[in-house]
């Protein structure tokens, strides 16, 4: 086909490792992961911390139901077997970012205890649970896709905190009450527990 | 929970976009696709070319069986719904590190024409297909796990080019003689292909 053209190659004898990727970025990968209820704030907040962290040179990356539900998993509804097999798959996809030492957050409901288990225990040393902690009635008035509407008028089954369990999280690194806290002061306190844990500066 | 304490973050009103990944990471995400046998030399040169660009200060990753398998695609077996499965999943999966601005390497045999053209549509422009051309003999003198002598005393069903089908691409954008090219060689083409598409300088 070719001879060796690149002169100005290096070739190196191993494989780039998490550890040489984590001094090209200047940081290591960490996994945000943000539960809660539908409008609770999720998806808001995990962009804010991203662009905070952007802002300072971080390699970042959001993954949420834009990217994820029209993707990787278009396979799948919403089944107890399809939400359980949802969430492995995101713990995978965020445990890859992860190993490519990018600062990865996750905005899904991921409504079951067992489920974020899973998904913890795939990298227990890299794994920060977000806890946007909203009454339902603060995210059914503010409902910007209108889902709660549709599931109180039944067009929409298993609705979580309607019609289907949220398990809210025990011992999560950072719990915020979405309720009242703007997303500024949410965002930050985000930030702080990745400061006092070591992954930020 | 807690007042904002960070004073020196600065907030984004929008979201952090590929183009700004883009401009952080000095260079654009994109897919090197390697196809072709077991023991081609597919996984190899993918280290091979993430190693070169990791040494010119590129943000690179590679995606094989490694992390795949035993991961995300652990539930899936060698059956022809599962081989669909396996290469949408890991083509969705190498998207999103494109959206994350990551120049990304996947090493899968991925022997089907149309499993490939599923992982291309995805992302047409920021694609790019590595045919590792090598005859099945000279893989199975290879053979560094043992792999093409199971697979010919039956102990491994549907085995790529012994037992079930690869579909060479017709037209990729780089074409590797890995049977007579060396690992170098191999990833100086790469990386010429990469040079004369704009995606490194």
């Amino acid at each position: 086909m070719t001879d060796q053209k690149a002169t100005n190659i290096t070739w190196h004898a191993h494989n780039v490792t998490t550890q040489d990727l984590e001094r090209l970025h200047g940081h290591k990968g960490v996994t945000i992961w943000f539960t809660g209820l539908s409008a609770s704030g999720k998806s808001t907040i995990a962009n804010a911390v991203a662009a905070a962290l952007h802002g300072r040179g971080m390699s970042t990356f959001v993954l949420d139901g834009d990217n994820i539900r029209h993707g990787l998993n278009k396979d799948l509804g919403f089944s107890p077997e399809d939400r359980v097999q949802n969430i492995r798959r995101i713990g995978e996809v965020a445990k890859l970012f992860t190993s490519a030492a990018v600062i990865n957050c996750t905005a899904f409901i991921s409504p079951y205890v067992a489920d974020r288990k899973i998904a913890r225990d795939l990298q227990p040393e890299t794994f920060i649970e977000v806890y946007c902690k909203c009454e339902v009635d603060v995210c059914e008035s503010r409902d910007p896709k209108g889902l709660y509407k549709k599931a109180k008028a039944g067009q929409i089954k298993e609705f979580t905190g309607v019609s289907a369990p949220y398990e809210a999280p025990e011992r999560p690194e950072v719990l915020l009450d979405t309720g009242r806290m703007s997303v500024e002061a949410c965002a930050s306190a985000v930030i702080e527990t990745l400061k006092s844990r070591g992954f930020v500066s």
